[in-house]
């Protein structure tokens, strides 16, 4: 009865992740589209949410060290609560990251539009694919999905060093433009970063599973 | 007997961190050293030493969940433990953004050196500072000295603002040179990264002395 009842209790944690989960999806998406449409309601938007991302990452914690405390779970129970307490900080990484995106947007939204060579939509929507299927993965406990994010990163770097070179040359082409430019370049490295913590997510995900220590097999170049 | 054994192998979990915490420390001193002299065998010294960072990570990691899987602890040393798990990836994200520093200045190294208007060396001390404060409050279990480097990280934040303006002042007067000055831009703020990790940790301190959840007290802007 009583181990029904952690049974439960996990569940509970896992929704919870969820929710949190939920919300630093919603804070990339939203501070994506407030870059592209310069749209200050939606910055502002994700400011807010970023207090709603604190609160529900408190709770998450808050519940784990609950159930490390009370029930003294073992093995695969044990790895679980730690990948979540894990998952939680990179979840809340990710909403720090897109908070940058949208308190810089902010600072230039009153600039006169410059066209620049990034593709920051293509950039955002790639992030929150890894950050969907690294959630699908601890979901399902699939391996598989989880080794696929980590394949997915390799290419998110590689927009990011294109993004890089394309915008350096706009800047010593257009000095008028340059902190247009290096806005861009910005957010192309908040959105790298945030496909980073997808990635770790990933990471736990098979740590969880396996048990096995994976973090460092790929010597990834971090940024 | 079995208790004391186990505080045996607290301090054991203690003695390991701090060794993980010099290598962090470290990386970050070369790192800037290697910016700074523009020294390609400093650069190759800080990526080999992540390595050694990763191998450290692991170690901590690994002889904390044994802790947490056999001794079951509670309260404080259950406490503690999580915060040390939390610490431990501080500092390997520290050595992360050295490393970045290191391979960045890697690639510019032949280039013909520019005077920029941004302190670099001062704002790596000051990092470092930051590092060994928040340390030293985790050895002596010192609140206040935690809360100091907490109040510390203004005026890093500040520090990477200020280089932040006068070098996109650069690019605009000077595009010849505008890579040299993105380089700073993004050094600059790995540096203010570095400062906001150690902040972390003193947060996770004074989560462990006082077992409350103190951070989001202070709602930093991030990034």
């Amino acid at each position: 009865m009583p181990r029904i009842h952690f049974h439960q209790q996990l569940a509970e944690l896992k929704d919870k992740l969820l929710a949190m989960a939920a919300l630093s999806q919603q804070a990339l998406e939203s501070a994506v589209e407030a870059y592209i449409r310069r749209d200050a309601g939606i910055c502002q938007y994700v400011r807010e949410n970023e207090t709603a991302i604190n609160a529900a990452q408190r709770e998450v914690d808050e519940m784990a060290y609950e159930l490390l405390a009370k029930e003294q779970p073992m093995a695969i129970d044990l790895r679980f609560i730690l990948a979540v307490i894990k998952i939680n900080g990179d979840l809340e990484r990710i909403g720090d990251q897109a908070m940058s995106i949208a308190i810089r947007t902010r600072e230039l939204i009153d600039e006169q539009p410059f066209d620049l060579p990034v593709d920051i939509a293509g950039m955002g929507d790639y992030a929150a694919r890894m950050i969907r299927s690294s959630i699908q993965a601890l979901l399902e406990g699939d391996c598989h999905v989880a080794e696929s994010v980590r394949d997915m990163d390799d290419e998110i770097d590689r927009m990011n060093r294109v993004a890089h070179i394309d915008l350096i040359h706009v800047i010593q082409q257009r000095p008028e433009v340059a902190h247009l430019a290096l806005h861009a370049i910005l957010v192309s490295r908040n959105l790298e970063r945030i496909a980073d913590h997808a990635t770790n997510i990933a990471t736990d995900v098979i740590f969880w599973i396996r048990g096995a220590d994976v973090r460092h097999q790929l010597s990834a170049v971090v940024d």
